[in-house]
């Protein structure tokens, strides 16, 4: 039995609400920095100062909401995930780990339990990295993670990211001041819907996170020759479109038949000057690999440096290959899991140990802090799009087990 | 001998001031009905009013400048092309045929040689077709082409043409009053450069252009999946990207290797939400073929619908194939081709017939007027590109030849 018994209606209702904000008939926008991302920082800043927590943004424009606990020399236990999405994203990425985490302390508050550590909710920013392609922002600046390639970074209309972070209260002249040492934080748990397929099929309702996928991000830039369609003859042509589709099915191909890494996914395509009647002069793609192997991702960018290289040959394109991002997978400590597997049987509920495929804010905190992770089923595996769903019944059999491993935590630690 | 000489350096300095209108880095963008479009357009009729012109805006937005002739109740000989751009286009595409023009009244006023027939100057409106995916749009509007798709063409963010119409001085609920009847004008002629390569590679400095190829274009729309592109297994993917990367290999077979018709050309692309870590949704993609055989027009279109049919069997997506325009080809009269042939040699220079591959205001008009056109080279056969190149001398050439057939239709007519 669970000490306490969070409010499944309160959290759901929460869930919605936050899922107003953004919503559109095509899917959730809350990209980071955006007018409706600061709607929903803001709205769970509300519900954070409701539930009694002291709130504060840092200079990274991370939220975080602090309760005391009866021991406050402790270190404090962080819970929580983040609120932005992808463009035409989902409602329960990122918002089910924050809404659980607030939902947590309201039911704390209510029982008038305090923990012997302080507790902390924290709203990571930028965890999708669509703007600036360059994700986990805020939770890798907490975490010391932070590269210059990221301070540098600008969005498609070449703005950097300094007036971003003022708009939702950062400062990027101090975000060296968000960092945290390895003695600040003595767990950072996320819940976190699946975004894949296992347990909607196996039914388990809890997954045990046994470690978050290694990725790499690439940019490819394809330099053919812009001409006149009606115009130029078939065999003259140099048209970076057709050098980029062969590229991406060569990608595809490379986890969906040569099972060189576990996925492969071009995921954006952009090409110039994209009228009917020109031939596309330029094109650019941006895709990544996906493994916990982090030989299969050097494999992958090997094959994909020798396919762009014979096509450089064969095409007379130039083009460019531009490494964004090479994040290692991280393992979750076996003690981490077997706390979350201790607070899923103390709820009654069955569970599974998973990998992540998707990235998460935990890896990055991994660097300064245990974490562990617990995963609800996501229906039909579907996320990042307007159909991701996971049942009021899977958020709050997710929050339960994420109250009793804090407190499991907050005895053992 | 040519009858009068054109000024070579004041009609290349005209061209040169008008591409610096809307002028970039990476090309001209004088897109029709921009702020740039507007720049290239006010500056037409300033040299209009200047060569003594007298100018109106018709209500589709056509530019026309009037000339009184000795006999004022015979039909106007019309001269022209176009001003708007493709985005990153070149200097010459339209910009020529209109500073031509212009260059040629200002001759005759310098010779005070007055034609027996009223001359026009005419500047069409959208003959690119890049915002509203409908071109020839002046021209139309003035020969009676004007469908009611055209009317109802909205653009990517959903706005109408009315707008655009007031913008530019037109008029969307009088937009029939711009059509003209078939005796109002006793000729059309236009300059143009190649957009090809014949001329560059043959060395003739002039091309009588024999008819004007047929073009088919087509929008398709592939409905997939969009998921998450680090949980989503590879083999339950439907990935919208994929397919439309099949489809653009595909469609640039059908002219390259099979030889359904000349000319095959995807030149658009769009993916949502075309963010790299989700596995695209939806795709888009901007296709057109030309020939100046329709039959092989419809072959094309025939194919087209076949391998849409098989991707939507074999790769679980949802097609939809939507034909935008069917243009067909129109042949250039053999007396127009002979005047313009005789206008060469008058000038002393060689000259090849060819037929053009791309479309041009003339076909619109051949609907209510004879059409001559006469092509210069392009440098390399490069068009809709910022390296679209024509030599100061050959634009020179075409409007010496331009200024000749003028007064040879005026003797004959």
């Amino acid at each position: 039995m669970p000490r306490y018994s969070i409010n499944n209606q309160r959290l759901n209702q929460t869930l919605q609400e936050l899922g107003h904000l953004g919503e559109s008939p095509t899917g959730m926008d809350r990209v980071a920095y955006s007018p409706e991302d600061i709607l929903g920082r803001n709205y769970s800043i509300k519900l954070m100062q409701e539930a009694g927590l002291k709130t504060r943004i840092d200079t990274a424009g991370n939220i975080i909401g602090r309760r005391t606990g009866t021991d406050d020399n402790l270190p404090a236990i962080a819970i929580g995930s983040h609120t932005d999405t992808v463009p035409k994203g989902g409602k329960y990425d990122g918002a089910l780990g924050v809404m659980a985490a607030i939902e947590v302390i309201r039911t704390l508050e209510e029982q008038g339990h305090f923990t012997r550590h302080p507790l902390e909710v924290i709203n990571f920013t930028n965890e999708e990295g669509t703007r600036f392609h360059r994700w986990l922002v805020g939770s890798r600046s907490m975490s010391g993670l932070l590269e210059q390639e990221d301070l540098d970074a600008v969005d498609d209309d070449g703005m950097g990211l300094g007036p971003c972070l003022a708009d939702i209260g950062g400062d990027m002249s101090r975000i060296n001041e968000a960092i945290r040492g390895p003695d600040e934080l003595a767990a950072y748990l996320e819940l976190h819907i699946e975004q894949g397929p296992y347990l909607h099929q196996s039914g388990n309702p809890i997954g045990v996170v046994t470690g978050i996928t290694g990725r790499a991000v690439f940019e490819v830039e394809i330099e053919g020759k812009a001409n006149h369609a009606g115009t130029t003859p078939m065999a003259t042509r140099r048209d970076a479109l057709v050098s980029a589709s062969k590229l991406i099915l060569a990608v595809q191909q490379m986890a969906a038949e040569q099972e060189i890494c576990r996925v492969s996914t071009v995921g954006s395509i952009r090409a110039i000057p994209n009228a009917v009647n020109v031939i596309p002069g330029s094109a650019s793609i941006g895709l990544e690999f996906r493994d916990t192997d982090m030989n299969a991702l050097a494999a992958a960018e090997q094959e994909l440096r020798r396919i762009t290289d014979e096509a450089k040959v064969n095409e007379e394109v130039r083009i460019d290959v531009q490494r964004h991002r090479f994040t290692s997978s991280v393992p979750i400590a076996p003690d981490m899991q077997a706390l979350v597997a201790e607070a899923a049987e103390n709820c009654n509920m069955t569970w599974e140990p998973l990998a992540s495929g998707a990235g998460h804010d935990a890896q990055a905190v991994a660097n300064i802090a245990p974490v562990a992770m617990i995963f609800v089923p996501s229906v039909d595996g579907i996320s990042h799009s307007m159909e991701e769903y996971s049942t009021p019944q899977d958020c709050a059999n997710g929050t339960q087990v994420l109250l009793e491993l804090l407190l499991l935590a907050d005895d053992r630690f």
